[in-house]
């Protein structure tokens, strides 16, 4: 990885110019709104759209006695980013960073390497294949097919790994001796953070061209950005974006799944926690949040709070991306929603900020969709009769019916 | 219904008339490419890609021998339409059309009818309410329970009938006699055909908009457009759009399971085939091809052929969607793809074709996603262990998990 000492300061200047070294290799993602989620998101009772008789939209709004929390959703589709998910942001930006520190010659010769099973996996592969500069993934070798066969779609060198943290790192570290290459680690690093950042940039772009100023206030921003948070790098350069908008709060949402919620739990007692083993359906956010990432999501000037949902509640928000937005999002992305839609600490938390500030308006609230890479196989398994929660739980199966998962990073 | 003697002539101009009429009350869908679906579909075997260990996408293109057809595919995406499918637009187009000739005090004395369990129905009630017309829906009592409650967003006056056609036809036949109430028929009418054609309109108008004039053709336009056909009102309408473009194919796409490719056959034996009973899980073509359509499509002029694919070819077609596109595409609407990807009749009849044109260059296809109305449920029983095609075909159990389904139009 590009030297630590030469990485850019964490800052919004370093996420505009990281992002003019990544736009033309990823997607500018589409930015949507939605009446019928913002009509949910804004009635007492949002699960009853989801019942087998739910009530019309527009007797929803009107039917509410306590005040519910009232919002314009905005949904940042980053499912549609290059390999299904904001990770090529990230891989863009460090592969582009190492080819400016040491010349694309000497990272050719090199390579990359990264220990993943994720979407950081297909990122770095792509990103290097744009370069023609060669990957080695390590990935365990229990991964299943999908996830292989996914990676292999941009790299022919995977290597298989055993399943523990120190059996991945050794083969990571032989990879380097061997070859040199490089270590392009999933979240905790400078331009990581600094390509994920240029979420927020876009969404801020997108906000500008889709609502006129003029409308309810001068200048369009948002009240709230909501991402899902498991090693950090998204929350961590979104957060970065707007640390210099004080008007724009950044939420941080996870699954609470044995203990998955490491960040918010962190919080809570002060202090970083460092092992996480969650088998929640958010398979992405199984990881503990990283060092660097820490330090932006304690930072209560950049991160005004996390939030935890259920597993039911991350099914229940994944319903309704699916039967009313027509849109496949992976359960970890559809974390931030299920915050918005189902946490009561958060919807008491706006209703209450909605009345002191006079009670008028709703809250522009930007959602981001993180990624979309999950299979109608997980979907059955999800969605089906069997394979429910409390099978997970007993560690009977995982969440894409494998016989067993675990917490791998990226 | 409008009076037939009224109804303007089945032309491309009436579709641009249509089109004024509409085009503020529906969205103007999104029209999108794929890289990975053009390789996927260019490749001699499109199946293998849906394998556990499928080939990078680059080196698909390059192993082909047998010279497989070309494709760059364009997505008409009316999953994202209103009321989740392209029917909003024939329901519209409909409704102004009455509000025109009757007035709009004398349409909301006397209301509209139809009976449908399907799109057709939340269409009607949507375009109806819009202009605060009331909307008589009827549907079959054992009517899934999502499906009446999708209709009752819309009306609250939904009419339970039995489930032969004739028992639905005396309640309409009732609500007609005491409400002076308007019919207005899912497919078989100019005034929904021409509203389902300005699909083909804002097709049109989008290649223009993504291919730059003067590439491989002087002004960009479509070699083939592909919709499904069940009652034929989408492919109606699409292909009296293109009718003054001989350039361009117009193909339907059927499924063939128990007979509901009625069109196709009904080519074959020259003559329209009048009755259909069919589960098949594209549930909005379980129905015949109407008589109005049934001109349009015998006639080689405007349809160049029909084709049709099994359920498990349909089922492929939607997990290439779900997972590479990300888009929530119900079974129906994965027809189209589904015959460009995998019936070896319409793909060695392109193949032909290019081979003669010299073998250069793709064709430029349009690809309709005619609608994504469908459910978690229904997704986990077509792609989970039970609930298989054994089962549905020895009637046991319905798409949706119930345990029976019929032949509902619309």
């Amino acid at each position: 990885m590009a030297d630590l000492s030469t990485s850019p300061p964490l800052a919004p200047s370093s996420i505009r110019d990281a992002y003019e070294k990544i736009k033309s290799y990823i997607h500018k993602t589409p930015f949507i709104t939605s009446r019928s989620l913002n009509a949910i998101a804004s009635s007492s009772d949002p699960s009853i759209f989801l019942s087998d008789d739910p009530p019309p939209f527009d007797s929803a709004e009107s039917t509410v006695d306590d005040a519910p929390p009232r919002f314009r959703l905005y949904f940042k589709c980053e499912n549609f980013q290059k390999i299904g998910a904001f990770k090529a942001r990230g891989a863009f930006h460090a592969v582009t960073r190492l080819i400016e520190e040491l010349g694309v010659e000497e990272v050719r010769r090199r390579g990359v390497v990264t220990h993943s099973s994720g979407n950081h996996a297909q990122a770095l592969a792509l990103a290097a294949s744009t370069f023609s500069i060669p990957a080695y993934i390590v990935m365990p070798s229990i991964s299943t097919t999908s996830k292989i066969a996914g990676t292999r779609l941009y790299t022919s060198n995977v290597i298989f790994s055993g399943s523990t943290s120190e059996e991945r790192e050794a083969v990571v570290a032989d990879v380097i001796n061997e070859k040199g290459a490089i270590l392009v680690p999933p979240y905790d690093h400078p331009d990581i953070i600094l390509g994920q950042g240029t979420v927020g940039l876009e969404m801020e772009e997108q906000l500008r061209e889709l609502v006129a100023p003029g409308g309810d206030k001068g200048s369009p921003s948002f009240d709230a950005v909501i991402t899902p948070i498991g090693g950090g790098g998204l929350l961590g350069g979104v957060a970065t974006f707007f640390s210099s908008q004080p008007e724009t709060f950044v939420f941080g949402a996870e699954p609470s799944f044995q203990g998955a919620d490491d960040a918010r739990r962190g919080l809570q007692q002060n202090k970083r926690i460092e092992h996480v083993k969650s088998l929640t359906i958010a398979d992405g956010l199984r990881t503990p949040v990283g060092l660097i990432n820490w330090t932006i999501v304690s930072d209560k000037t950049k991160v005004e709070g996390l939030y935890a949902v259920s597993e039911e509640e991350i099914k229940k928000a994944m319903r309704l991306v699916f039967e009313r937005l027509k849109l496949v999002v992976e359960p970890s992305g559809c974390v931030p929603l299920a915050v918005v839609l189902f946490n009561r600490e958060f919807r008491d938390m706006v209703a209450e900020r909605q009345r002191k500030q006079g009670g008028k308006g709703s809250w522009d609230v930007g959602v981001v969709f993180s990624g979309g890479n999950t299979t109608m196989k997980a979907i059955a398994t999800l969605f089906g009769e069997v394979g429910g929660e409390g099978e997970r739980e007993a560690g009977k199966i995982g969440v894409d019916g494998t016989k067993k998962a675990e917490d791998v990073a990226g």
